[in-house]
């Protein structure tokens, strides 16, 4: 079986596992107060062009979420999310079990929310007479890319970040993918960016190339201080920190980090490709490296004999989308042959899906 | 002016102050272990008609909601609310600030939810593949009356007991307003029903005569322990608990409670009858204290200079449904002071209304 | 009967009643913005000599204590309070039910702690070298009186100021029984002190002739934002919250408050001194209305055919330290019945007491 | 410089890296649902000797004691633990950031607790009369060894077991460290008597041998039901899951885990036995890979110029109690080499230390 279910089924890219094994035997003070990890943060800190960020290792996106939450919200304060946003689908309740309430906003198909949803959150709740009876949005929670792969232009990041300065808000972007966002077909955003839009982000590396981890960035002074004390109240501060330093040491040498993003997004193009030539509807346009096809439920069990996917959405009786996934450890010739397969099993059937509708709002 | 804006504008029930001040230099042990607080609690057994149910006073609803919950559930556990539900939206994410996600389902106008969505919450949580990555649906939580008015049929409660039995859930009822929902024209559930149906329920003084105070009802006995912790611990254990006591005893006495219900209930339809006649649309079919015309701005604005309303929901530009309330102490002459300049205010306009179309479930 | 066992064995004072009663039919808007509430409030600024603070009311002390410690800490603080502490041992883990530790300092059988323990404790967490894997301290607590009913000098409060000051803390006094001490022997602090002294406080109405209700008076500005919040947000807002401004303004009308604690007070003090002719000790020297004589079990067991009292700490197996209380419902023709019981039922005894030793600190 | 302050300052055992870098091209499902983490299950179990046990990786020791206190306390439950116990004093307040309070006993220097101070801590709370206003201890923490790296005698933990029982705790261990502790000279507890006596406790990794993570053991069944959810809620579910399974299957093959142990322990006694010979007093006796010998600061400054140990216990003005850890990972001619200058270091102060006493309760 050839897995495409998802960006995590293989271990770290070679160079990673390289640098894992080339130090395993140095000796290392704890708790990411290592050198490695403090190379690993000026590596960061140069590719974000920026000095005045704080860089903080953590093992993953679940983690990094709860703790940038409980940490820079007050008790009464909630944060605006796209429905389909992991936090409020993924995380079985971890933000609410750190008691915040979520307010989903309609992201549609892309599950991206603009400036317009968060002010209309806003001021509906400043202006309503009961406001104090009403948890308070104090942050805007977006995912870049988002869980189906759509991405925010330049102009619409900073048009959030125009709304959040309007209205107090703490603008954080979760980056379990982000690699294959800034490297993705058609982006305007960039690292640099990212720190001067956002408050707080993440660089994914879990899906990216790394055994596990996420280099949480703080470019908002006010949330710095004592950020530690929550990783490790939350359980997330590794005794063996170095390990987090040493993975993304390696992946952000030489470009890797980005090389073998845009590589895995480009190998998701031609799958795209491939089932729009079928005649195959897409959820949403995604540039990055997940792909979610809607196709007919026998063609899918065809294709479930020699790959596996994952189940996203079940759009009607006779059809599902399922998401295909592509990483560094794809193989080109694995994808051919699904390419392949796929034009094959839906040849025939391709005048059915015009008439599946989604309302992919973007 | 005139506030109808809520059944909460006065004080007491002259009988509930006659009982107050008759015992006030009564010597009692507090933290509602008295003799009043058990007689108390004997009258609402015996209107229950129930021997086996723990009764649990408690100064007010939010208390009730996020007590019952987070005594209910596991940290993993998510409870089902309609997204109108008070603890969805009126309780400053107390919910969620005791660790537990509200998963929203759709209530319409109305602000019910059904077996049937229940039903596919959870079958769609114990099908999906990443069942784990999703909070567990645990709870079920409803109004009795809802938060727009409405009522469920016995026959209704009955079909999402049993859909909680098949999935393993607890019913809880959320009676700020019970009285009013119990004495509600066509209401076909009683006291009874509530305990034989319900997990935990609980029955509104706030709102029904009493200065504060809920009547937490468990009938399930794998709730019963230890409840006195958790309203210690959320801090709703009065040190003179003996006021509760003595005011759900003066309710539950001669049938108050549900007298001054019925008749408060009783000047509501006056009101909606008015309102009707007047060609105004409801937002939805209220049997009970609270009524929900939608009207034109320039008609609320011409009410305004002689009562308090309660807005409520922005309906379109020029039009906003509106909540009139009635009580036990509402005075049957203001309400008809009201009627009359409702038919004045509305007999020239009556014509625009026929165009609003609210989508009233239910 | 004779209940001492505590200070909420009554309802309220006849004048509390009184205002209750005569408001009882006036139509006020809810959630204690109403005009009696700021009626109440006015009086409390005056009492305090201060415009500049906020004042909210709220129902009860684990109330109280658990919104503003909530409120006023992020995620990883910890709050630093005498072991015998209301919040560290009577509430139930009210507080650590809001996320946050409780460091409990030897507060002795006074429950003081002083400023060196403070600093002490600042001091150890500042310099462990793994300080960011322990709770930072960041708030003071303390009671005043304790609970044993000791007072804090004025010298000690400016004291424990300094220090706060100088760490970055918040001092927090609960004063659950507040109007006791400040109407104490000896006592030099005033409100306007407490204002200046403490960054919030509050006010108890509870223990000194309200049914219920605790007054917030928060000084520090940067506490003051979004309290309401958080009073809704624990189940703490009255939706009748005029009860809450009609008792305090009754309290604090014609100094009320003052006078019955201070009456209170000197009954207590006819018990100290009836226990001290009898050759009893004392668990600490209380100047307010609470004492704890230290008595053998066989007198104690006397003494309860006809009064309640309330179990202390068991001191060996003969000795129990028990406590007696007075309030403004206390007839003084009962405790000078009291007295004269004790007198007789010591006598003999007396001899005994002299050996046992309490380490009472301070 | 040699370090000797932790067992976690290299990377993994040879033989753990082996496994990963063979296994790291693989592909598996995530989530820790992969084969590799179920041949890691199964060797586990049949290292204990049990097939109805779940067992569960996670990352880190802190992670472990949260979710397994916050999965197994309802709201109003404590945890009773040494004072010295990790989750009391190295966490951060996790276990309160979850809402549980934890109720400290005095372990001594070795940081034991036994039945009867459980035993009294029950009863004390049965007994007292405002029990309900006092958290209720319902699990008994116990670290295996503890931080100070004393051990349990079976004895002492059936002792436990059966206080427990009788008052319907829960007894969870701390197995950080398990592996050094199941190998200590004069240690009579086997894995097997683990699954006996306690409900849950845990392998852990981290520190013998693996990169990190720490194996979760369930053997009460009343506990078992959803622990992945909060593994997932609680941001303890690596999306490379395999990652665990593959280091616990290397130290669970070929009687790694224990063999690495049981050489880092004789290490250690070659360090205690030249302390002792040295004239050193130990904070505790230690028969595990941690020890902490009392020192003259004057010496330690001397040592600390070739040497990183690990500050400990401030004994007096002038003595400092220090740790000293062995691992895998430490060369013996690294330890011969210390305790050749801790003999030099030390002959002729040795007097001095006699005075030292240090109140070790065992």
């Amino acid at each position: 079986m050839k897995l495409f279910n998802c960006d995590y089924n293989e271990g770290a890219h070679p160079k990673v596992m390289e640098l894992m094994n080339e130090t395993n035997m140095q000796q290392h003070v704890g708790y990411g107060e290592d050198d490695i990890c403090a190379e690993a943060r000026e590596l960061i800190k140069a590719a974000c062009n920026r000095e005045n960020i704080d860089v903080h290792f953590v093992v993953g996106g679940t983690q990094a979420n709860l703790m940038v939450i409980s940490h820079a919200l007050r008790a009464h304060h909630a944060v605006l999310s796209a429905a389909t946003g992991h936090i409020n689908v993924h995380e079985t309740g971890a933000v609410e079990a750190t008691g915040h309430k979520i307010i989903a906003l309609d992201g549609g198909a892309a599950g991206k929310i603009n400036w317009r949803q968060v002010e209309e959150a806003c001021r509906l709740h400043a202006e309503d007479a009961a406001f104090e009876h009403i948890a308070k949005p104090k942050m805007v929670y977006i995912s870049f890319p988002t869980e189906n792969g759509a991405l925010y232009s330049k102009q619409e990041l900073t048009d959030l970040r125009r709304v959040c300065d309007e209205w107090g808000l703490i603008l954080f972007a979760d980056g379990a993918r982000l690699g294959y966002g800034l490297t993705a077909r058609g982006n305007d955003v960039t690292l640099s960016d990212m720190c001067d839009l956002c408050d707080v982000f993440y660089i994914g590396g879990t899906k990216v190339g790394a055994l596990m981890g996420e280099a949480i960035v703080i470019s908002n002074d006010d949330l710095k201080e004592d950020f530690r004390y929550i990783i490790k109240q939350r359980g997330g501060m590794l005794a063996k920190g170095r390990l987090l330093g040493v993975q993304f040491k390696a992946l952000f040498t030489d470009n890797l980090y980005f090389d073998i993003a845009k590589r895995a997004n480009s190998l998701a193009y031609k799958i795209a490709d491939a089932c729009k030539d079928a005649g195959l509807k897409l959820l949403a346009e995604s540039p990055t490296n997940q792909q979610f096809p809607i196709m007919r439920n026998d063609v899918i069990e065809k294709l479930a004999e020699k790959y596996i996917y994952s189940p996203w959405v079940i759009i009607d009786e006779k059809h599902t989308c399922i998401r295909f996934c592509t990483s560094w450890a794809t193989e080109e010739t694995d994808v051919d042959e699904l390419i392949n397969d796929i034009k094959l099993a839906n040849t025939s059937v391709a005048a059915d899906f015009k008439e599946i509708m989604i309302d992919a709002k973007e």
